[in-house]
């Protein structure tokens, strides 16, 4: 399947709205996780049925409920029923080829975004939807497999480290987003070394590989990019929504996350400047070897070109040749022959070709 | 005729709102299919003349009328009449050059755009293009031949599946637009897996049928970019149009086709961007390339060309070359030859040629 | 003289509004024609006095004097004092070296463009300058020379042909207007055309000739470009003036200028892009083409420069060589030769360069 | 120094504000020119002391002062002084590394540009700084040296020419504004004959000095754009401008000069991208080039080595030679050379590389 | 580490907000320096504990306390308290991988910029983080190391030179900004002159060296131009806060500050604009070396293989050789072979090779 494109085919000819899971399923059971906090009491317990939500949802606690894994259609639909999402919000959350993006809707907000990692084994940097329900008293979170990067907000939650858990619903939605940010600045910093080390290898080197190599990061780079820009629009959206769900004194960690989300995207920007020019580099030094390659042979070649014509005339068999028949021909034949070569390449010094 | 440009000779010199049919003629006779529902009733049904179109009209019911085939300029100019159409709006529908584009009329809105279908045999994106005249109560879809991608939609709406029965003729109209889009995503990203397996042929093969592949892709990809942006552009404006054909619980959807054709518009710039990356891949190929070939060259001919001229120094016919009389000398020369071609060989070792 | 910029040398150190004819004098006098005409009446006259045009011009009848030639500067003065033009309008007409635009003057709106030809023989696209003044009851055209492309508008008006004698003077400056780019559209078409037959002549042929048409068109297509983008802006403008000398029902035929004019420059584009694709496949041809000649002559030299080395050893005068001496020698000599031959090919073919 | 970037070390670590000359002295004694006149009175004279100044300076009349050369700051000081002109506008008029600007003050417009004239001995376009000092009754101009291009402007004051005299200071300023901007036309139009000659050389001719031309003249139209195009930003706001210095009267006159700022934009543009046009040209024939002498090496080569080898055979000493033996075989050995040398030349020519 | 991004691991994970250092830790204890002055009086001191900067922070003087050192966080800690910083301010102070920035808060303004300077050594441009925090009485600066531009600043605040004593705390702040942007310029300058001087090397020296001081000084621009365009940015925004720190008489310094930064930016965009163009140049260089040594090669080999060939023929050992009988048959040969020599000498000059 196209890695750039996930291919809705599937749900080609259904109306629209109905649910389809666009993915590779990439777990058993979905796995529902609920956490329920304010300034002095948590909750964190594993949901068996969506209903067991309801009354943590309308409590005016913190109540975040995680799902692992999106095969389970009707379990979606459930969660769609209970939280009143709108039928597309559902279809979105189970097609995981969306772009990241933001939608304001009268009851939530729906965001959809990309946890990424690079994985060193490819090369590749490989991602996992994240679909993001903020509600008024309520966020839900639907991945796509377990394990994320969220474990160090639950144990911040938890062990009632810094400020989340005097802070509402909103600081929780900024902390996970910031720790996705953060993650995507870690991941451009990791492909940065990379290609800030490959700058030294490109002069010496001139391997196809090093081409390969450069066209591959600059794919991840683009890959990237096209998955950080949305983030970083909407970040940039997020003080202003309509709804009031942020409030004022989250904002300058909003501000904060935008500047983040804008020096990730500077970075992207600037080692595929970098990867352009590395790549006129290589190619340049392709250029300069071949000089040096034709260099070499047409010097080879005009030494000795001369040198074997001379020898082919006194090989011969004209009956009357008279340079044959004398005592020291040979040697003078040897010493002129020396003469051309040194005055071949004293030609080549000072044409600078040596 | 050129294929990006229509000719508009034909209509050079005429007035402006005289009919003419520019394009080919692609059936024999236009057909007219008339679709009239609402929540309870369904006519389905062939008309012979566009006058019995009238009543259905204007019932409250949703009524599409769908024509296959445009040249006969005489039924489109009785449509015109029974509809009230400006002439100019008429002038476009049977100018098959159009580019994709909205414009709002008094009593109705008028939207041009292109069905795509990817011709396998020839490679290349063929298109057919399709006007739809949205007024209050009507639906009227102008197609150049017979057979179109609409059929799940009719279906749905002869099963009553999903909402479109009970949903009004801008929620049709959204169906088809969404059929159409979903149906270039489909294609660009067929398209997508082919150029995306040229990645891999593209460092092995530098036959210059690749080159060509990359440049017709290039170009398919440009023509479907020409098509699909404007539409792109006009779907955007769907929700802010100035009559009120669009109600308040379609523009999610509405929304949603914005975003697979920002989608599709995206995979189009990526893909654009990897055939770049790809002509890049094989340049500096055709340049590696090169470099292989000259070096085997270079090395080729600096090995025996001063072996060969050795040779030829005792070919030489010197009445007096002492060499030639020594009885091992032969011996000797022959293993000089090796020494020489040994040497050369470990220079380009050590100036890593080889 | 450069094509691209008319020398306006002549102007220099002149005060500002003074006239100056700036071109080639391109007939020898200037005829003035007259049009004059209202829904019942029509007069179509030669005038020999510009004075004569008075009448008409008071008159509510749709005016149109054509003037063919500019180098009469005095007369230009004269028309400027009959119809009260400003000083640098009349600088305008006669300077041919302007750039289309739209100027709204208090009481009338000036408007200058370029009508194209196509030249077959030098394959250039000339231009000729158009100059319209836009009153409220008349309407001046200057070129400058003889022959244009209005005549079919001209036909229209005698023969009363669609709605030009019913409508007003905005209905004749948009016919005229539809007919200049219609032929811009035309011309691009017809260039267009030749572009796309470049695409096939291209693959096979390398031949500097290619590669010089390629930019020839390119040039005359930026020359188009140059000269069809300001119209295109002006055209956006025209429904938007503040003078009301446009109709509300003359609009929708404004939009639909505009529509041609974005086809137009849209069409420009896309061939501006295929120019420098075909470029760009030329180009690469030119590599595969050196590979090819490269991997020739390293084939042909790699299997004859070590049978030719062997040659020569059997050709020294060594006194003891003992291989010259055996009966079967020679034979066995040309079947080592053979032996090199078909492995220096075997190795090429392992190689794929064969 | 650098040409492209006036050194402001001398500046550094000085107060804002303090006074340096920044630029080379290009004369001995900065000398100060007046002309003051209305419809009736014309004052010209040379001034000794800028306090003589001060009652010009109060008149009604258009009082115009020119000074020429720039290093006697405590002039400058005093000029400030009686004309209360803010102490970074004096610094700007002494940094002649200024780039052109427009400046409103609450008394005075403060424009800053570049007089600009084409060396023809270097090639390079040579520029001198103007500020002008537009006040309500008063303009200064300052220039590094003797000479300029306002001899006319002068002519037509002393001369009652056109309408200058009857007209205020801003027609004044607009006459200088005129004949600067006319002069870069004027410049643009002499390198653009050269680039358009080049043309037709480059197809010819493949030496270095042509590619070093064309960057030459890219070097000198991005010259023209740095100073061209903030002129035409500022020509743009000159109507705009909050102070009433320019009346109704003289803004076509402003119009008239954004048209040519906007046509010497262009035509730097144009030339711009006809360099880049004929940089690929050049490139383009060196890859013909080295095709073309490629193939004949190759063509050369391949006839040669075949005869060359089949000469060596017949040079063997093998003692049982049988050819070696019979009376024809030189004459059948010539023929058959003869016959390789025909073969090759029918393959290359079936190549198509003949 | 990353040059072109600083590593953020160190806080990942951490709590916004919570203070990390990040960066390399300059200098061993942190210093504060503090200026404090108005008209008349003068303290410069250095504190030992930031509460004793309590007291002068509340006086209406200038206030302006300059901290060595940033990896005391504690230190950073203490200050955020006094001066009432919100705690992301003091985060971003402490990370020096900020990206220039400006930033209103309630109670102050918050700056980050790069102070930079060229290592001529590495050839690399330096950059070290500025902090400053502008409140209405007092001006806090944060830098990472000892050392900085602002010397002369303090120096005129000591002697009372220009207008810094008499004007207020933004005057103080614009004069440090004015310092480092003029250093900015200073820094391109410097560059510029070396870029400049590679123009002249470029045309005669094709080693690799030249390639890569192109890319290298085409990094450090890219590294300045990402560094100042930010701070030209913020630059822009200074006379528009919302906070009336600067007063109406700073403005014009601020227009000042404002020119300077984008002849700054310009000259960096112009800079680029040459490099591309010398890499260019030395790509074509590079092409026509491949030229001229081809061309070598091919004259040499082809004036040379058909005259060793003929050789070839009178060294074979037919016993009928007609010509080896005649007399004179080594000097015809000799002279044929100069004809051939000559002939083809002829041929390349005919060709213009030669």
């Amino acid at each position: 399947m196209a890695r750039f494109l996930k291919n809705k085919t599937l749900s080609m000819g259904k109306a629209p709205g109905e649910l389809v899971f666009i993915g590779d399923k990439k777990m058993e059971e979905v796995s529902i996780r609920l956490i329920d906090y304010d300034n002095e009491h948590l909750t964190e317990c594993e949901l068996r049925d969506i209903k067991e939500a309801a009354r943590y949802k309308e409590s005016k606690t913190v109540t975040w409920i995680n799902f692992h894994g999106l095969h389970d259609t009707e379990l979606i639909q459930a969660v769609g029923d209970s939280f009143e999402l709108h039928p597309l919000t559902l279809e979105d959350i189970l097609n995981t080829g969306q772009q990241p993006k933001l939608e304001e809707h009268a009851d939530y907000v729906f965001i959809v975004l990309k946890m990424m990692r690079y994985d060193e084994t490819t090369g590749h940097v490989k991602s996992e939807q994240l679909s993001m329900v903020l509600g008024e008293t309520f966020l839900l979170t639907f991945q796509e497999r377990p394990g994320d990067v969220f474990e160090p907000v639950r144990e911040r939650i938890r062990k009632q480290k810094g400020r989340i858990r005097s802070c509402g619903l909103d600081y929780l939605t900024y902390s996970l987003l910031d720790t996705i940010v953060d993650n995507y600045f870690h991941i451009v910093g990791h492909l940065g070394e990379k290609i800030e080390d490959l700058e030294e290898v490109i002069l010496e080197n001139l391997s196809k590989g090093i081409a390969t190599d450069i066209y591959t990061f600059k794919r991840e780079m683009n890959y990237l990019r096209k998955n950080v820009r949305p983030v970083r629009e909407f970040v940039q959206r997020l003080p202003r929504l309509d709804s009031d769900i942020f409030h004022e004194q989250t904002k300058p960690f909003l501000k904060d996350l935008l500047d983040i989300s804008n020096q990730a995207m500077d970075a992207i920007d600037l080692y595929r400047d970098m990867l352009s020019d590395q790549l006129n580099i290589y190619n340049t030094g392709i250029g300069n070897h071949l000089n040096e390659i034709m260099k070499f042979l047409t010097i080879f070649s005009a030494v000795f070109i001369p040198m074997t014509f001379i020898a082919g005339i006194y090989g011969t068999n004209f009956e009357y040749l008279p340079e044959l028949k004398y005592h020291y021909s040979y040697f003078i034949f040897l010493g002129f022959q020396l003469l051309i070569a040194l005055t071949m390449l004293g030609f080549f010094k000072r044409k600078r070709w040596l």
